[in-house]
């Protein structure tokens, strides 16, 4: 069992300076095998959760799949993920958010500037950034098949202006998005701090800040790269329901703190 | 002087087997300033001979150069370029293409994956792909500018299928190319040779054969990305001008070969 399992201090500190980190490998091979099969379901599944690259009918990404899924469910109470992300947010946490991004070989779409934030403050109602994501690579993620960009440390310049784009939420989806990053405060930032796009071999898992500004471009390459991303929530830091415009398959309802999947159904 | 400028044998093996080849600051950075500056005339300049990013005003390049301006015109005729085109081509060359790519930072596009050849031929009437590019660096060229990718080796393939859209030689300009490789191919290609982006600082010269499959993904960084190409072709190999179907700023009519600058106007 993992129950133990938590980042090193150093870790820790590279996490809050960099507002990132990437952990290698953390998932085997088999356990991988197993949620993309799921994933693949997901993608097949249709309805209002999956959206599509514009203009196409490429899988663009599927949320809320851990509120319909049993494998889900139990993933994002795994020991592998929730200990870590209880000790970099330093309280019990729930998930906010949970989606897959398929970026589908030759087809996947770029995903503008913008910070997770500003979409969970002013869609979803978030009073902090006291949340974080954990993605998990379904596929190898190389430098040319869409890997995440982050300005390193960008976190720490808070949330940054943005050019919004259309009303309701459908376009927090698409790649026009609404709160994109401004083009004076990207110049901004990434004079100060340069740009990163880690990769990783398939089960590698990247944590990274609320804040963090970051981008992909589309996937230029014959191989697919799927992204699990789980947004995990402080509980002390739950969203106002009364502020909330999306469904709960994309800003979660239920704030009850997770309990580790090998206390239950392990 | 460097009228006897040449690659070492090395060199020419690397760019044989490989397809490509990167020289770094070959232009020191007072000519690159002047080529700027001459490049943002042009892409000023409005016209035909300036494509348009699809649906914006933003420039997407510019062709023909050279036979507008005196300093491009020099340019194609630099002893730092022309010895090597006739080294690698072992023939006297004249410009079959001159284009600026412009790339603009947050705004340059994609290009799908191609050979340049499979235009030269069926648009231009080329008979042989006995030509090769001189890519030179106008700003430097990073993992996130959008620099170009290849397949290492994919040229010796010779010319793959290619999915065909559109009439006209229109779409031979833009993002959604009349001719791209298909998805088939690009698998095959991409199992076996991988993928290759060099990257340079301003004023490297990448040289890259007629056959190698390339493209690029969007400049999702904040600098431009522009990049000079003068496509050099074997005088024993020119276009069959009853074949061709594009003018004379896409597809040379004069056959002349080149003389070095530095023998005439230096």
């Amino acid at each position: 069992m993992e129950a133990g399992r938590a980042l090193s201090p150093a870790q820790v500190d590279e996490y809050r300076t960099r507002g990132f980190l990437v952990e290698e490998s953390v998932f085997p091979d088999n356990e991988m095998t197993a949620l993309n099969a799921e994933a693949a379901k997901e993608f097949a599944s249709g309805g209002e959760r999956v959206t599509l690259e514009e203009g196409t009918d490429t899988v663009r990404g599927v949320h809320g799949c851990h509120l319909y899924s049993e494998l889900f469910a139990e993933l994002v109470r795994s020991p592998r993920l929730l200990p870590i992300a209880e000790q970099l947010l330093d309280d019990e946490v729930y998930v906010h958010q949970f989606k897959i991004n398929a970026k589908r070989a030759f087809r996947g779409e770029v995903w503008e500037w913008h910070q997770d934030y500003t979409f969970w403050h002013r869609e979803d109602g978030m009073p902090a950034p006291r949340a974080l994501s954990a993605a998990i690579f379904l596929d190898e993620v190389t430098e040319f098949n869409g890997p995440l960009i982050f300005v390193p440390g960008g976190h720490r310049a808070g949330m940054v202006e943005t050019d919004v784009e259309g009303d309701g939420w459908a376009n927090t989806l698409t790649a026009s998005l609404k709160y994109s990053i401004d083009i004076e405060s990207m110049h901004r930032l990434v004079e100060s701090h340069g740009m990163v796009a880690p990769k990783g071999p398939r089960g590698s898992v990247l944590w990274f800040d609320a804040n963090i500004p970051h981008s992909s471009v589309p996937n230029i390459s014959p191989r697919d790269r799927g992204l699990l991303l789980i947004t995990y929530n402080s509980v002390r830091n739950k969203v106002d329901l009364s502020r909330a415009t999306r469904p709960e398959w994309l800003s979660a309802r239920d704030f009850t703190p997770l309990a580790a999947a090998h206390a239950t159904s392990r």
